[in-house]
């Protein structure tokens, strides 16, 4: 069984190029102590959570290495910003190559895994942030062993509203909307590498999504709920969801997956 | 708390320069789920499992970072090839980033560790892969933040028996001990990238302790008990010790410390 954590994006900016190794993003993201396990299965296909599901961004890596199917347990929702594809890619690629000896490294699975995600629109950065662990900021975009990053080493707990869906891929095909994403990301990540705390992480990532549109009017209520709290909050890219540093229990009236979750340096454990 | 895990080093080569920052060592290491926590405390200067200790290593980045003192614990023996001197120090590195709000990189973090095990000749390779996390072989010598590593993710435990202390720095300077190292060394590393799997890296790294001359007696008995058992065993680099794979009770009758640790992707928690 291979663990991958969960990455949450506060903020980013893309880079699409011709080709999966030079795309990713620039950003800031961190892993936390939930995510995706991923176990092989003689069963042909994509299993998640107990269900058959379409799952393309992890049965490109199911071809790419020859296995058939392969059985995900996650604890994070889907489509929520919580780099779950991303997740789901990376622990499937890594189990295989694991179980069956392959001995790749972790950077040639990381890389597999990215160029499923680039191909497949549904992440960007995430396994990046995956691959090395900890608050990354990705300074370089790219695959995850050309990209270039800086970790930090943060001790924080955040609190998650889970609200509802943003597919990635919708919000990637916008060019309207990616201009905005570009423009104020790379403003977010040279203020964030000014003063690079888990606070001014949180801020940024509210500014961000208030700048670009992303937050809708229940992201900005449940934002606002936390600040009146005395805490603070920001909302992960790219799904309805809210993290909360010192949210007290200002996040309990709102609907949706609430829990929380803990910063971890730790990406992945097979 | 911060926790960094001991390193086990199955083989090196080393590159000392006129600069810590260029300094290091190739190889192949791994990280366990054992190793160094570290915690800040009022006292004046490095207690090491409760006992008030000269240490050098950590007293330098205590210097660096403007600290008093810090309390480690360790559930690995020192100068036995864990890497508890490079653990320890970047374990108060980070301890006291996190702490005081100083929110360096980790990547500062590690070269600052890297550098006071470089000046204190206590080692020049474990905090790269300390910083790394997994099985981790080192293709390009120097601080943790230029050093090139590729990492595997192997699923092993392993059993280790430390038999006593080898002073990494009388090894490093004895110059005619240092050149059979260096060759075979480079040589273990080359054979180890054409099939890196679990089995070739002990197995390297026993023919690396028998042909540097670095392996005594009692340590080549350990190896030989656990192959008679049908597992496979090499030598923790530098330590009078011996890690097995499937060693079955072979180890019971040698006398020293004995624990099982498995094989870890992360190496650091905070």
């Amino acid at each position: 069984m291979t663990f991958v954590s969960a990455s949450i994006t506060a903020f980013f900016s893309t880079k699409i190029t011709y080709s999966p190794e030079s795309s990713g993003s620039y950003g800031v993201g961190f892993t936390i102590d939930r995510g995706v396990k991923a176990r092989l299965t003689e069963k042909h296909g994509v299993y998640y959570n107990g269900e058959k599901v379409e799952f393309p961004t992890v049965e490109h890596v199911l071809k790419k290495l020859g296995a058939d199917g392969v059985e995900l347990e996650s604890n994070v929702p889907i489509s929520a910003g919580f780099g779950v594809s991303g997740a789901s890619a990376l622990a499937t690629a890594i189990e295989i190559s694991v179980c069956r000896g392959l001995n790749y490294s972790l950077g040639d699975l990381a890389d597999m895994a990215h160029e499923a995600e680039v191909l497949n629109l549904t992440g960007l950065g995430d396994v990046v942030t995956q691959y090395n662990g900890g608050v990354v900021a990705r300074i370089e975009a790219g695959k995850p062993t050309k990209a270039i990053v800086l970790k930090f080493p943060f001790r924080a707990e955040f609190k998650f509203l889970a609200m509802g869906k943003l597919l990635t891929k919708e919000v990637l095909r916008d060019e309207l909307k990616r201009d905005a994403i570009n423009k104020t990301g790379k403003l977010m990540l040279k203020e964030f590498l000014k003063k690079p705390s888990v606070e001014n992480l949180v801020s940024l990532s509210k500014e961000f999504a208030l700048k670009t549109g992303l937050a809708d009017d229940d992201v900005r209520d449940a934002i606002e709920a936390v600040e009146s709290a005395g805490g603070k909050a920001g909302m992960a890219m790219l799904g309805k969801t809210v993290f909360a540093l010192n949210a007290g229990d200002a996040l309990d009236e709102f609907r949706g997956e609430k829990f929380k979750a803990r910063v971890t340096l730790c990406g992945i454990s097979v």
